[in-house]
């Protein structure tokens, strides 16, 4: 099955996650909020692959869920594009386009972006409350779903990974060092996509525990995946600028095991990903897709 | 009643609110997170006068909460504390000094600083989670103080004020404009910490209303005392650089009203602060000292 198919295979979920990402901005980027709104509106409407939201949504089903849970889907979206935002800007990777447009802060200024930016964990965090609360779960749940995607968010998550990530540029890392800041910097908001999924499905601890290793493990097959593409593509294929890595001297999966070796360690994390879910009995054939393409994506 | 007495007389409160962030950081600011965490810690050790968590602690008593209320204290102190880091920046304020120390920036570098900042609105979140679900409170109220916390952080709050601070450097705005930024930038945390005290201590929503008029009162009467303290205060005694608004060209209410057209109008919003919590009939001495400390404190 190609990427094209499985773009189609989840249309109705991405959808589904537009809508509710549009109905959370009407409901708190009035427009009289100027150009934070409107960066911020900006930001969350390029043609993303939507990979975070539509994770959380096979999770919830898989676990047992059958409510509409798009709200938390567009959560997690909104950490995503904000991580997108702020790596973008000149002190971050300095780029000019991203999803085949221009970055948010080319568009409206860098302190409006970096704003921006700041803006979208508050407003995630709402999405998230809002989400739970949409879905009538139980009283310990809601907080928790909450919990799960800020603890990501954080110091020991996306931000802790980013600047591991920014002091490690023009260092020689190893590849402990380097899955160690995958890790964080990716991984942990694709792992809190699936819990969060889980958790609002009703998943029991085992089976939570399960889809935090299938997302953990796709997280840094993900990673792997954006390093190979990022020699492998053109800016064309990518939506963005392609060869930064090697630019800003960055340690990555190819440098450290050659294309081939990376497409292997990616492939391997795919199965690890799939037999964790396979041993509590929840994997389905949407999950493996999905697992599938993360690691043979185009983009 | 002296300041020194006011800050004697909350003495209690401050106490709890430093044991409810030691609590906080332990739980999630393990010491392998390496930087960043030891630059949210330093910025959360500072002597801050914790104003915040004390008007949430007393919205809490005056609406009926007899729980311990003190990590939700700890919430509204930690989205301070953020904005204080990055204000600070060079980039903002460019400022050296705070509280009588070295700012997050010098003692950590302007990138550790700017990731702690970023890290600091989730780990609130989380705070505001866990705060809500130790109290017990009914699980829509859990959710609506998430959900005011991170409102008044966001783009229609703190942020929000942030950018159109910036953007008015060096601009000469008038009393309304000035008035705007002001509700945002200092008013709506100030505002949700009152809102939040009262809605975990079971207020009804006229009294959710009267505790949010009183806080928004306050919040913009606070600012003009920072205003005022900016060009009447020394640096020793604000500990931070005196006289930053000049430099900046900042519009202010001195520059606007003078000193003492300033002071007038902070004293008019205390009163008026009161008068919203008298009607409803909770105005407590400790709420009025309180009111009457924010513009009569001497840093």
């Amino acid at each position: 099955m190609s990427a094209t198919d499985v773009a189609a295979d989840f249309a109705t979920d991405r959808a589904a996650v537009a809508g509710a990402l549009e109905t959370l901005m009407a409901r708190h980027l009035r427009p009289e909020l100027g150009a934070v709104a409107h960066a911020i509106r900006y930001s969350l409407e390029g043609e993303g692959k939507r990979l975070r939201a539509i994770l959380l949504l096979m999770a919830y089903r898989a676990a047992g869920g059958r409510g509409d849970a798009s709200l938390l889907g567009a959560a997690v979206e909104v950490v995503h594009a904000y991580s997108l935002v702020h790596d973008d800007l000149p002190c971050m990777d300095d780029d000019d386009m991203r999803r085949g447009r221009q970055t948010v802060h080319r568009v409206y200024g860098v302190e409006v972006a970096t704003a921006a930016g700041m803006a979208m964990v508050p407003l995630a965090a709402v999405a998230a409350v809002e989400g739970a609360s949409a879905l009538g779960l139980p009283e310990a749940t809601q907080g928790e779903v909450v919990r799960v995607l800020m603890r990501a968010s954080g110091a020991g998550g996306m931000i802790g990974g980013q600047l591991l990530d920014l002091e490690g540029e023009g260092l020689s890392l190893d590849l402990a060092a380097l899955e160690r800041i995958h890790r964080c910097k990716t991984g942990a908001l694709i792992e809190a996509s699936t819990r969060i999924g889980a958790l609002a499905g009703g998943a029991s601890n085992a089976l939570l525990d399960a889809f935090g290793t299938y997302g953990a493990s796709l997280g840094l097959a993900f990673q792997i995946a954006d390093d190979v593409l990022d020699v492998t593509a053109t800016t064309d294929q990518l939506g963005k600028t392609a060869g930064k890595d090697v630019q800003f001297r960055k340690s990555t999966y190819p440098a450290l095991l050659g294309v081939d070796g990376a497409r292997a360690r990616a492939g391997a994390l795919v199965q690890e990903a799939c037999r964790a879910l396979e041993a509590s009995g929840v994997l389905t054939p949407e999950l493996e897709r999905l697992a599938r393409f993360v690691v043979e994506r185009p983009s």
